[in-house]
């Protein structure tokens, strides 16, 4: 699918046109923040390392001589200039671009932002408009607000991974990267709240968002779980911390693969999916079975039951199997793998994914924003090469004209 | 600490002042992102079933007669009014109520809104300005648009569960609610950019979140792995999907519990991690060894590699060993559970955990919006009783007197 197509269009990203945002984000906590951005209409300008640029852009997956995807992933629809910070010109053009801006987004390491004597004092000074938003890994006041933190830290010190992992195993790190993307989102949305009061008020703020912190919004069951028991939520493989009201987990499915499994969930409020699920199984004769009547019942004899619903879920694969019993008014899904959901013609058809066509890298399909905006995720355009938009951006947030420009480029400002 | 205190404040809840959401929501997706927005100023009103309310006040975790801790966090800030749906003369009031809203947020099963009678076409009609958000768990045009879904399914077919767990053994489901809260904080954030062009347009539009669609939001590392490789990215423990920069991981602390480790985690971009930490450990006589120089050669020797560091990791606590680890100049975190979260004073000192005055639960200390405007996170209210602001909502957004609220309760209309 093309970015022209019927099942993509701009009425979202339209939301945020004449939004200027300076992005002094790299890797993937700030650049996916800004790129959510980007991709409602923002104009977003990456401020990159005139040698080599975002790291991101050398990061993991890189094929020779070119951007990583991981950085395609992470910096589409958002423009690319290059300053020297460490040339004092250089620091007075960041300086100049702020003052045309509406937002300026950064996750550097603790301290570095101030020391390129780009802090918030500086920018509020020189725009009291501006919008500051910063990523860090630990809140200003905790004990290791001066520590690096990545991805991985987060999700150690934030309590996701000690909820995360079979029962009676070590703790697993989730294969999402929140403590990146699920950080980037919350500060997405305090940025668009504080441009929506700055709308009427024409004032700018400071907002700051640790890593650490923002793992708390998502672990939030666990903690009602803490709340319930007072002691720490555990670990539950693919079942629920909050215990399970069998049949609920993942079942394995032919042809025996890494992820042929399908998952099967009976809910607790709705006791008609367990009659319906003995219906679909042929076990119609424990329908009523007083053994068998409840959650906290089942929950006595689960591996039994376990072993039940397995003897009828490998006689199917995991498609089969979730069409069947989704098909039954129980609710079920195919545990799917990177490599189906890219080749899965559905999420093309209807703009969830959308290939991009990168001057170096080629075609590739990549997720979009998922949410439609009158019926379409909006369309998505290339990750920026380094600096690609030098005299675009400097033109008209600057003034500055093209031999201008090759100046500063001449001077290595740029 | 009370919401009165120093280090919480209503900064950022002045964002969305004046902003009226009329919340048909349940349980976590869509209360996740209805809170978002309460936390920063709109005015949030459940619609709620006189019968209960939101199943999510019954959900577990439940004190006998009180609502559920999962209840109060995922509807703090918010108010509550009850409305029979199945009286023609209570959908009236859902209508005019959005008549006076600016947003409507929903999280039916598919199809069951549209039965109410308060489907987006007559709501658009009723109010051409508002912003009418819908949570399903499959997109409209998917093979399963009519299914069921709740997390788990989500997090099975959006992709999240094959990329968790140990590298040899089954899928797992990561503790975060990622299904719910990763989809709810999606739509905010799509809300709110709809919010910002509607300031000058005066014109709504309709919004649609797939849970399955939401997922592929937050494993695009994964999608970089499936583009590097083109195969399924596959589970890793607690290492990293991309491959690891050996020494990557969780390390065994004293005591020996559950959740005593602790993350390090040595970067491909900086050498020098790799120095430090054979200098804190002790072992310098391998700094420049050329077994050991370089990730590549160091993958190679991994388990004797991670036995080192274990080894000395062991004779520390989680707490002692990121101190050190971290003063080191290595990132570094200790894997923390939800009780060590909970009453670690640094988060309640920072406002990012803030205890609520619940009338019927009593104090109770959950996560706050994490993110800092000015200086500190917005103040968090309690979660509203079931129908507890019938005379103030009905009152200013309708001008009905407690007369006319009083009638309706009397003809079971709310």
């Amino acid at each position: 699918m093309n970015v022209t197509s019927d099942n993509v269009d701009n009425s979202g990203a339209g939301c945020l046109s004449g939004v200027r945002i300076l992005d002094l984000t790299q890797f993937e906590a700030g650049p996916s923040c800004t790129e959510a951005l980007a991709w409602l209409g923002a104009e977003v300008v990456k401020v990159e390392n005139p040698k080599g640029g975002d790291p991101g852009r050398g990061s993991f997956g890189q094929p020779p001589g070119k951007d990583s995807w991981y950085f395609l992933l992470f910096n589409a629809s958002k423009k690319s200039v290059t300053v020297n910070l460490k040339d004092p010109a250089g620091v007075q053009l960041v300086k100049d671009l702020a003052r045309s801006a509406d937002v300026v987004v950064e996750n550097f390491a603790p301290g570095a932002i101030e020391r390129l004597g780009l802090g918030y004092d500086v920018l509020a000074e020189v725009n009291p408009s501006l919008i500051y938003a910063q990523v860090k890994g630990f809140g200003a006041g905790s004990p290791f607000e001066n520590n690096l933190a990545f991805d991985m830290i987060a999700q150690a010190c934030g309590g996701v991974m000690s909820i995360t992992g079979d029962a009676d195993g070590p703790p697993v790190k989730p294969g999402t990267t929140l403590g990146d993307t699920g950080t980037g989102m919350l500060l997405a949305i305090s940025i668009l709240a504080a441009l929506y009061r700055r709308k009427d008020t024409g004032k700018g703020e400071r907002l700051e968002l640790a890593m650490q912190d923002a793992m708390l919004h998502y672990i939030r069951v666990a903690f009602a779980t803490q709340a319930s028991f007072g002691v720490a939520a555990s670990r539950a493989g693919a079942k629920l911390l909050s215990g399970s009201n069998p049949p609920c987990g993942i079942f394995p499915c032919k042809p025996g693969g890494p992820n042929d499994y399908v998952y099967i969930y009976t809910s607790r409020a709705n006791p008609l999916h367990w009659q319906r699920l003995l219906e679909l199984i042929g076990r119609e004769d424990l329908i009523g079975d007083p053994n068998y009547a409840t959650g906290p019942i089942r929950a006595e004899r689960e591996d039994e039951i376990d072993a039940m619903i397995s003897e009828w879920t490998r006689q199917h694969d995991k498609h089969e199997a979730m069409r069947l019993v989704g098909a039954a008014g129980i609710p079920a899904g195919a545990v799917l793998d990177t490599e189906e959901l890219q080749n899965d013609p559905s999420f093309e058809r209807r703009g969830i994914m959308q290939t991009i066509e990168h001057p170096t890298n080629g075609a590739f399909k990549m997720p979009a924003w998922p949410v439609r905006h009158n019926g379409a995720p909006p369309a998505v355009a290339p990750a920026p090469l380094l600096g690609e938009h030098a005299e675009d951006v400097f033109g008209r947030w600057l003034n500055l004209d093209s031999e201008a420009v090759a100046k500063l480029r001449e001077d290595g400002v740029i």
